[in-house]
């Protein structure tokens, strides 16, 4: 089959150039004669795509010098219980604002760890909504302020920087990063999964201002421990070497598509199409208030829900895949991250009105 | 450049077939028009490549009905932690047996959990030996017995299984783990990193009896919980998807090299060889005493150190790379897991009698 649409949430489509270069160099890194999840990861050669990925993080971020940037194991899950444990600093408590699917994870775990204050919760709104900064109920004194940049499930999305001085901000961006512009000097810490923007499963990026190093509790697993890994250049033991090497491609593949303001066009052109079009139907539906709408993604509901089976039967016929929302939503959710293309975006908009035309 | 002979100690050699298998299906896996890196974890593709990995590897180990086999991220060095997290129950100490590097690892950061009783040192040997278990100071009242199968860098390994009755043996197997024969039933935990005899890093198998299973710390990551991910077919949050499917390949292609009993043979054969070779030589020593020689890791010295650049330098210009022995024990060392040919190790052989010569 040729290369479908692919709107899984994650893991998720990948640059097709991305794709080809590690094909290309599968069995042969540029003449070593080794592919490159055979290389000892200090082997001078795998240090140099080492090198290369942080570097290109650091470009494409514009990651101040007083931040250091980690490649971890564990998924933004395993932050969930990390960030408590290396920078509650013996405080008791943090705050934390319940946005989605993802912030309520965050919360029940931070809480095997500290007092969790939620500053804001949006689930009496199903998590359609954000709650004015203003009204949030924010400890200054607690060791930090947490939340969700864009909730995957629920299709919520930031689109600015909370401000609550110097309480330190501490950030999921698991599924919006590289996406948009972002000012990382705003924030303590920016975590995030890879299998959205970055590339496959299996690198956590860990973005971590200097002064909130160095203080993990005791008990912490060492390869969490952002000191211990700080240290090490992220190879405390064995990192996921081919992971990295893939994530590298992918930045390249972000820097010569035109950085972030590129991909940040490229990301409202795609969701203002598709919200316009769901906003134009009467078959389709988002519940997400307008303001908070995530462009990278897009849930929608049938006006007939028996109508859902269908809708993913053609359209997976079509080439449109992973369409279905997930379980705890229902409808559909188009996941349209940085490597979907445009014409991705209008061939499933093309589906939706053709079918709409069918059974409107 | 044509590959090589790869004796890095992890990550290192895949079987060719392997890479060629993984070159084949990367952009497109069985007509679905996906690499297998962008499938959704939850799609009825991945489940299938999931459920198979599973299967094989209990095949592959006949690993008993009331052992759960999980799949997580962090390397063995995250259950360094995760052991006495999950399975102390309440005990305040477990006992350790120190027979190298990692050993010493697994000591040190099981004293942020409970206090260590070891049972068994050959510091004083530097690592070149294993005392007889009857010396051993096991305390049976402590929660479980941790030690290392091989030991990576020195190149000890254990020649069968200490018994202790009714206290849980906990092994870390992650160099040597599918190159011989094991009785899975007489352990507790069983856990190995991927990336020797598994795959690319990224993967780390834990086998784990049901009765050590549900007993977490309440401060355990929950990445790390053998409970929680037991219950999500160890997809508790995104795993290393990509990882995965790899280290099915290799298992694929250990089922059809003979599996487990033909593994050892090749890896029997390999050493002896090797060992021999050291053995009749005046140029090259290996310190381990006899009984207790890794078939996995070689390590060995030349006579005169000022040789090992030249040595270095003369195997690399004949495609044998990453000979370098870990900084802590100097001189040389042949890392031949399952994947290594008996061809790489008497182009080795060959090399090391020709060097020898122009040398003696």
């Amino acid at each position: 089959m040729s290369r479908i649409f692919n709107f899984s949430a994650g893991p998720s489509t990948l640059p097709e150039s991305v794709l080809l270069k590690a094909k290309e160099e599968l069995l042969d890194w540029r003449g070593t004669g080794m592919s490159v999840m055979e290389m000892s990861h200090r082997g001078k050669e795998f240090i140099s795509i080492a090198e290369e990925l942080k570097s290109d993080l650091i470009d494409l971020l514009s990651i101040p010098d007083n931040y250091k940037v980690l490649f971890l194991q564990g998924g933004a899950t395993g932050q969930f219980a990390g960030i408590p444990q290396n920078i509650l600093q013996g405080k008791d408590r943090a705050c934390y604002v319940n946005t989605g699917a993802w912030s309520t994870k965050a919360i029940k775990e931070a809480k095997n760890h500290c007092e969790v204050i939620v500053s804001a919760d949006s689930k009496s709104s199903n998590f359609t909504d954000i709650a004015d900064y203003s009204d949030w109920d924010v400890d200054e004194d607690s060791a930090y302020l947490h939340y969700t940049d864009n909730e995957t499930i629920h299709g919520v999305e930031f689109q600015d920087i909370p401000d609550f001085g110097d309480l330190p901000l501490v950030c999921d961006m698991s599924s919006n990063i590289l996406s948009r512009a972002v000012d990382v000097s705003k924030f303590g810490i920016i975590y995030a999964g890879s299998q959205k923007n970055m590339g496959p499963a299996g690198v956590t990026v860990v973005i971590v201002r200097d002064d909130l190093v160095g203080h993990a509790d005791n008990k912490i697993a060492s390869v969490l421990d952002y000191a211990q890994q700080a240290k090490t250049d992220s190879m405390l033991n064995t990192p996921a070497t081919y992971n990295w090497y893939l994530v590298g491609l992918v930045l390249k593949w972000v820097k010569e598509s035109g950085g972030i303001s590129a991909m940040e066009q490229h990301n409202k052109t795609k969701a203002d199409r598709l919200y316009q079009a769901i906003e134009q139907s009467s078959l389709y539906s988002n519940p997400v208030k307008q303001a908070f709408r995530s462009r990278m993604n897009v849930p929608f509901v049938l006006a007939d829900a028996e109508l859902d089976k269908e809708f993913l039967s053609l359209a997976a016929k079509q080439g449109l895949s992973s369409l279905k929302g997930h379980r705890s939503v229902g409808g559909m959710r188009a996941s349209i991250y940085n490597a979907m293309p445009e014409a991705g975006v209008d061939a499933l908009i093309d589906f939706m009105l053709e079918f709409e035309k069918n059974h409107g």
